[in-house]
């Protein structure tokens, strides 16, 4: 909403001014620190890398799609995606719909037709569980403090946006802007990891514990959300020629070093996430007027580095 | 997430059946209706038509965007608004940011160059009140009961989202998914009303009561949430040839009745209205095991309807 991106330069540069004035000062009372001062201050262990044995490369035409998988949560289904990404099972279909404010998703378009859908391939289950939740107990989550709506408690779990009850004593990943669910049928436990979706739009939290969730866009959410929207039904594109196709989707742990994204992403478990999450839960910086004293973990940003592009 | 679309149109159908037989047997209890079937019963008077003083379309090369205006929240933004449409201001200008997760915003790229940048026209007030928020008094709310984390109470309010607090007195837009509000600089009555904002992303309510909103797209969300994301900072495209080009913003009023969009928008204030809240609030179709039995504002639909596609 800045008018400008030189002022917001500019601004930038202000305020990096002004704290470099205020730390010295001693008796000046210290101003909370802004989102990018509080990462720019993190040190090596307030990140993590991305493990490749739990990250997909979605290749489209306009580049690479990273997820990050979630087998803490839906261990069945990522088994299954990782035998269909080591088969090949993705490379050459394509995304098939793309509903504005909800989800994009693919797979094979012509899973219906016997006749026609392509093979799963080795290591592959046909019938899985539901993984729509998973017992609390050996899970660490991080609860931030604001009231949730849609769930008891929320927060960050294995550095993925979630919630727990513990009534029920379960946890699952929230459907938030970039989380990756399992499409299915009617049936809770129809889902099998060949078709998946990205929320691309407000999130659509009512789907949580009624669909399994198996991971999150950690970069490269602009290529999915940007796609032109479906015309038919929920979004489907209504012609073959209108899907994106889908060069590849690989395992990163299959994928040469050279060609890897060599991703970290911030913890969300230490003080330096707190002192973030608090960064933006009240926006200390001059172009708010009034903090929000309120988060929800949708609106939580998980940062995410580069780096091969640090080393440079 | 329904695996196919031929599925979810035969689930339409044994939906309709089920309603049908059961309306039969008056001793069998009744299922709450789905939103297709609310709107399906709703009259005439639970839709209104958009006022054509209140309407702005905004035309880019693949379509036209419709926005309703709310000079209930901004009377002052909207009057200029009214101003520089008739003047014919933002006709070749362009749309010259898109972040992802966050905002489409447009208005003249040289704003900043005093010798480039457009003149407004006349009837342009260049200074205007800060509109981030009205009195309560005089306006009516339809609250949900569901709590809202970012305000003591949120709900709807002459058609758009919106939410009001007892210890202030004052109501505000809330940040939506299409929400419109005004760009200023760092000043809180900075904005004018020629740099506009639309929500692409997860809803940035920490915007409320910080910026003054202006209306809310009604139709054509996806012509603007599908733009290429810029890829300066804060998604600001870094050529010109990257901006989308606006053809012309105009007010319907002033648009030859036969070149206008015949809409309806669902009344907010309506028993109709809040059975279709609890509709989604509560999903009773058979693809949901669980009813999330909450909802957010930003998650209700507010379906809109062309009068003219009625009539064919």
């Amino acid at each position: 909403m800045k008018r400008s991106l030189s002022q917001a330069v500019l601004l930038a540069l202000a305020l990096t001014l002004t704290a470099a004035s205020a730390s010295a000062q001693t008796a000046a009372p210290a101003k909370p620190r802004g989102m990018q001062d509080i990462l720019d201050a993190s040190r090596p262990a307030d990140w993590r890398a991305l493990d490749p044995n739990n990250t997909l490369y979605l290749e489209l035409e306009r580049g690479r799609v990273v997820i990050e998988l979630a087998p803490q949560f839906a261990p069945a289904h990522v088994a299954n995606i990782r035998a269909l990404a080591s088969n090949g099972y993705w490379n050459g279909l394509s995304i098939n719909r793309s509903q504005d404010n909800y989800v994009v998703q693919w797979g094979d378009a012509n899973a219906e037709d016997a006749s026609k859908r392509k093979p799963f391939g080795a290591g592959f289950k046909p019938k899985l569980p539901a993984e729509v939740s998973r017992k609390s107990a050996g899970l660490s989550m991080t609860v931030l403090p604001d009231p949730d709506g849609w769930a008891p408690q929320a927060g960050f779990a294995a550095g993925f946006p979630a919630a727990r009850d513990s009534a029920t004593g379960s946890s699952w990943l929230a459907h938030c802007y970039g989380t990756v669910g399992a499409g299915r049928d009617m049936a809770i436990d129809s889902s099998n990891g060949a078709e998946l979706y990205v929320v691309i739009g407000q999130s659509p939290r009512h789907l949580d514990l009624n669909i399994t969730t198996v991971g999150r866009v950690v970069k490269g959410m602009e290529l999915l959300s940007s796609l032109p929207r479906g015309t038919g039904a929920l979004g489907f594109y209504e012609t073959a020629a209108e899907r994106a196709p889908i060069k590849a989707i690989r395992l990163a742990a299959k994928v040469p070093k050279a060609e890897r994204s060599d991703l970290e992403v911030l913890r969300t478990d230490t003080p330096l996430f707190a002192e973030l999450v608090e960064s933006r839960r009240n926006r200390q910086d001059d172009f708010y007027k009034r903090p929000a004293g309120y988060i929800n973990i949708c609106n939580v940003p998980l940062p995410v580095r580069d780096r091969a592009a640090k080393k440079k």
